[in-house]
């Protein structure tokens, strides 16, 4: 089983600059141990189950819960059976199909 | 405290039509009785605690999980201290700034 | 062909009540005359061609540009080729299914 | 001006594995010329113009168009004034706050 969960979240009331508040939920990502990947519009997490993911989503929403008034978020999921190691092997199928990616 | 989660969960390997899974969905959730509105695009629940909304989220996973080997889920939230009942108060706000919505 | 777009459009830079902002697309929407339908977290407009969703996400980025200096929006398109009408269609597809919906 | 396009677009009547389809639209993206980055779970484009991302969705839309009866997609903007090349200056801003990112 491998649920990937792509997400970004921040606060709404704190200004165009959020990046401090950002940082603050990768780097409890970074300490948890889960497999994870920054990309420049989120995170994306691998779990082997749901409940692992929903607690990723509960901690980062405990991480701005203190300090902000209004939280926003995005999130995907994509969950497949009989798989594994789907951060680098997603990609992988489509560098096989087209030669090559990203610049 | 206002807790508004947006989302759709729907198989990707049972074909174009997938109502029969979306309802499962649906259902469990009017039995479950938080409120929400159904849209044309996913379904809007509002809870008071993050716990809540994260449990929906799971059964709605688990309703899916049994019949299907691929499972997509896209999802917002919009969190908000010190606000309640904006399953309806959200849309009045508009209402009350342009005179009317929707056709 | 039926093209159903859900987004929602908001500044980041003006605070945690963006409703004035928003009331602006909704009303601008609302003056196309395109088929939507406003929701606690976004709107749902119907289209019959891309090129119509793709102008009404233009139009609303053009209504924050003047006014806003980072702007975020979460969107997603369920698009079906042989359908029309999805946004009463797919409510009465699920309701169909379960025997009500909403509350 | 720096448009970050974060999407994932793929046919939901081909059955679970959808790589070749989004191999057509990665092979289109990188042939367009756009500053792209492929993550497991979409692609991000940065672009200096509305126009110019409009027309990264509408020509992906195309790709599938011709051999897809249900098409899914979900996206998002991070649109900022006065800023470029936020493909790579995203995620140095956080690693410069924690020191570190992904594994």
């Amino acid at each position: 089983m491998s649920i990937l969960l792509e997400f970004s979240m921040f606060p709404t009331d704190k200004g165009e600059s959020v990046s401090v508040y950002v940082s603050k939920i990768i780097k409890m990502i970074d300490e948890s141990g889960v497999a994870y990947q920054l990309t420049p519009m989120g995170t994306i997490v691998e779990t082997n189950t749901m409940d692992e993911a929903l607690e990723i989503i509960k901690k980062s929403y405990l991480v701005l819960e203190k300090d902000c008034s209004r939280i926003y978020s995005s999130l995907k999921f994509d969950i497949r059976q009989g798989k594994t190691n789907r951060l680098k092997a997603k990609i992988a199928s489509v560098e096989s199909k087209i030669g090559k990616v990203s610049k």
